[in-house]
């Protein structure tokens, strides 16, 4: 989709835009990830980034599929929403000085970017329903869930280990 | 907080710094509101999103409260995550080209505004709790209900109007 070019004239068009993003949004989580993995103490944290990560691989398998089954390129497009996030999450974990609250710090980072993977994955799902592709919206329901188990992880283990040990 | 400097060392500067985030989040997102009502066509959209702009002021002058409790000073740090949601959806609205379209691109983007903010406040009121501050924490939790509340009715107005308004 080109600068000031008016390429979506349609709810297809919006559909398939918003795909490509969250596309380009997996493959900088999935480059992200061992970095989170390295910073994190937390065995649990560690390894809760390290199965993330090959969750998010499998979500990247099946938006390639979803793009095949509705019969476009699969492809990425720019998005600042996710090169933000992710940017932060490196400027605020750089400027921390103690490892447990590291910890805490890497939680909301990633909580931030399910979050925002959440609301696209939503997003996806609603419009796949309205244009009468079932089958997509299935495939990426299960990555939907899959955030969302993901992030009550996240606060189950914030709650009850990682914020005790950086507030001690 | 400088670049290359560390200066958070603990979960009270971590707080702080979050806070200071999301205040900045804040006055991005009141500059950009009155941006999304002129550009919705649907009135229930056009009003949900003043509406919120009232929201959103109210925010900013409670995050100001809170910092005054906590007994620091009012004042933001720049936030990539925010300004790159808002600048994702800038981009998309402007490719856009049907009044129906945008509406449904509208939706999206502001949910992904209220996901950030959702993750954000979150957090907040975990860590407010963990630091011994209850009334912090309440404050911070008026507005995460808020939030909540305005995500949840975009998703609805998107369901029962603004997507089946796109598809046609």
């Amino acid at each position: 989709m080109g600068l000031f070019s008016k390429d979506i004239t349609t709810l297809d068009d919006l559909f398939v835009h918003t795909l490509r993003d969250i596309y380009y949004a997996e493959k900088q989580i999935e480059k992200s990830l061992p970095k989170m993995v390295a910073k994190a103490s937390n065995p649990e944290l560690k390894a809760g980034f390290e199965r993330h990560l090959g969750q998010t691989r499998e979500h990247v398998r099946r938006l390639e599929q979803v793009f095949r089954m509705h019969g476009v390129a699969v492809k990425a497009i720019d998005c600042p929403a996710i090169d933000g996030i992710l940017e932060e999450a490196d400027e605020v974990s750089g400027e921390v000085d103690d490892k447990d609250v590291l910890d805490a710090a890497l939680v909301a980072s990633a909580q931030a970017v399910e979050h925002y993977e959440i609301t696209r994955y939503g997003t996806l799902v609603a419009w796949a329903k309205q244009l009468g592709r079932e089958d997509c919206a299935s495939v990426l329901s299960q990555t939907l869930e899959e955030e969302k188990d993901t992030d009550r992880s996240l606060t189950r283990l914030a709650e009850a280990k990682v914020n005790l040990q950086a507030a001690q």
